[in-house]
């Protein structure tokens, strides 16, 4: 058996840190475990790379910014896997091309179609620490592909599961909470929490996981581990995994946050779908991930929808519709956040949505759109309100350490 | 018909240096030429690389330390390709790999074994100009290998080989000079040279060109060129080609000097070749470049060996030897300078050496190993007489322009 580990751009920000972390991956093989490790660009390189790509004038072009990007994580693989033969550790670093990430073609957000495997077997069988770059892959071309923001977590996550090993996200904090410590402060550690929990709070804004990776892991049943890096005590961390018998009885998991959410609204369209689907066409084509979708139909026979977004998405969204004729008019509230309450025990507690519009209504916080799945309620409010209505939420559903 | 054209470090050192450079490409593209772009790491790039690896302390890892080298062009070749993007010029990058640069796994020094250029090909076929990443290549197992110092010259004109194209190679040098400028002001510029005489030139410290490159363009008959970066008037750089009637009379085309060379000597060895020739299978072994040898059969029957090479060479080999048990002193002799006369009209012309020699003598500087080939004729001097001496005959072969 072995695991994968993963590290952020914060824990190989210098080589100092690159050296700690190599530390750690030492330990764990010398402890007789196989391990294969995930690596993002150094710090803020990828950033820096942008802003390189910026100047050029031709930055839209999404295939040399995936190559230039991907030049960040290789830099960052071949100077951990030199550390660690510097500490006597065999180690030999994978391109994601190298490794067998076979990708589509879509640049800057490819999909893995493929990971052919045998360079990393062979060397995971010669006894050596492989160390991945993350993000990356290759089309059927052989053109360098990124997985988009995030990427790398979920190129740790599909190694995992070709692998059948379990996974460990290290990343600059402790483990995932009930709510946002720096908003809330007081908010709890969670020790285990499910891959749908961990999704609809992923999706929904607490932004420490990418959503897509949580959906691999729970698809391939891989066991992850999010945690501090240079963190040895895995009481400490949060596992993501299937329900089961150890997790405590909790009817909200966790609260999900999101400051600025644009919602737009059609009035008066016809219900015979029409409307709809040509507006979501233009959507899909934007690759514009909305939620919060309500469609009601009205007294007159029309219908009123309404769903949010990004702010940057619902703008470049009206601007694409006017373009294109499109003849319903997309009102735009632009000053809200969302709020979403999320746990797997919600189906099976209904008094949770009214408890909630109680605690605002009796302290006075307007709500406005309303959003349900199994296991989440997510409503907007105004982005002024956003911390009190946390803070109320939080306490209400004991998510916090009593003051 | 179409033309490689290859850009050094310091033309592609920042932003506004790229875009420099691929307005020269786009004119070249525009007036209806093919074009392939060999490009370099940005400016001091690969040092700032190499640093990184010997703080690791794992730098002796020549697998990892390709990957980590290979990122500098990666770098350079996809913000070249966005900038002529920009200008509205159809681009695309391709790294050593992607351009089918296979080589042998001598990594730090890989020699390219094949190019398969059908995606290479392709991309040319569709209109564009294709920016290749130079100084890399990828084994047969798919491992990142660099071709060494200077290898970008060699990846240029390998394409130019391989395509049937001319190869211009852009520099921070005006052209070839007869003699280094910055030693002897006046020198005059070069406007032929032939493959031999380059090699002699770039072999015997002139430091212009890779030898290795001068020397696959012979053998594929690729015209090189050799000017400044963004200079338009090809009257200005240096042709290297063939010798052709368009060539002027000169006896001696140029000096070359090299400030630092040691010299090793073996005396009273057994003139029944054993001595040399254990110790030429160590010194290929270390893959040191010799010259200047010279072997002589004394009077009691045994020989003399002498020998130069750069001074760090020296001292490792001094040590290695001493290892490994071989049994002859090799004495050091380690404040020489090298001077060096090239030109493929010396075979015919056999009063240059004597008039190098009487011109020295007269001046008093005494000179201590002589080699000879059918182009060149070198010879050893004190390093503080380096300069008095290549002026003297700079000017005894009319090198440089009559002050």
């Amino acid at each position: 058996m072995g695991v994968v580990q993963k590290y952020g751009g914060s824990s190989v920000a210098t080589i100092e840190k690159i050296k700690a972390v190599a530390a750690c991956i030492a330990e764990v093989k010398q402890s007789g475990e196989d391990i294969v490790v995930v690596a993002s660009a150094m710090g803020k390189t990828t950033n820096a790379l942008i802003d390189l790509a910026r100047q050029t004038g031709g930055a839209d072009n999404a295939r040399e910014l995936d190559a230039l990007m991907a030049t960040g994580e290789q830099t960052t693989i071949s100077l951990l896997a030199m550390v660690l033969q510097g500490l006597g550790v065999a180690a030999v670093s994978l391109t994601g091309g190298q490794c067998g990430f076979v990708t589509n073609d879509n640049h800057s957000r490819a999909k893995i179609v493929d990971i052919r495997a045998d360079t990393l077997k062979k060397h995971i069988a010669e006894g050596k620490v492989v160390v991945v770059a993350g993000f990356q892959g290759v089309d059927a071309q052989g053109n360098i592909t990124t997985l988009g923001r995030g990427g790398s977590d979920t190129t740790a996550v599909a190694l995992a599961a070709k692998l059948g090993w379990d996974c460990e996200i290290y990343t600059d904090v402790e483990s995932i909470f009930t709510i946002d410590p720096r908003r809330c402060p007081g908010a709890k550690p969670l020790h285990h929490i499910t891959y749908d929990e961990m999704m609809e709070m992923a999706a929904l804004g607490a932004g420490v996981l990418e959503t897509r990776s949580v959906e691999l892991a729970k698809k391939y049943h891989v066991r992850l581990y999010l945690g501090k890096s240079l963190e040895r005590d895995k009481t400490k961390g949060t596992y993501i995994m299937e329900k089961d018998s150890s997790f405590e009885y909790m009817p909200v998991t966790g609260i999900s946050l999101s400051d600025t959410c644009a919602v737009l609204s059609i009035a008066g369209a016809p219900a015979d779908g029409s409307c709809v689907s040509s507006l979501f066409a233009i959507i899909s084509k934007l690759d514009i991930n909305v939620d919060l979708i309500s469609q009601q139909l009205l007294d007159d026979g029309t219908i009123a929808l309404s769903f949010s977004c990004k702010p940057e998405d619902a703008t470049l969204l009206r601007k694409t519709c006017a373009k294109n004729g499109f003849p319903y008019e997309l009102a735009l509230q632009s000053t809200l956040a969302k709020i979403s309450l999320v746990g797997v025990g919600m189906i099976t507690h209904s008094g949770i949505a009214n408890r909630a519009f109680e605690i605002l209504y009796q302290n006075g916080i307007r709500y406005y759109h309303i959003s349900t799945s199994e296991i989440s309620l997510s409503i907007t409010v105004d982005a002024v309100n956003l911390q009190r209505a946390a803070r109320l939420l939080a306490d209400a559903f004991e998510l916090c350490i009593a003051a």
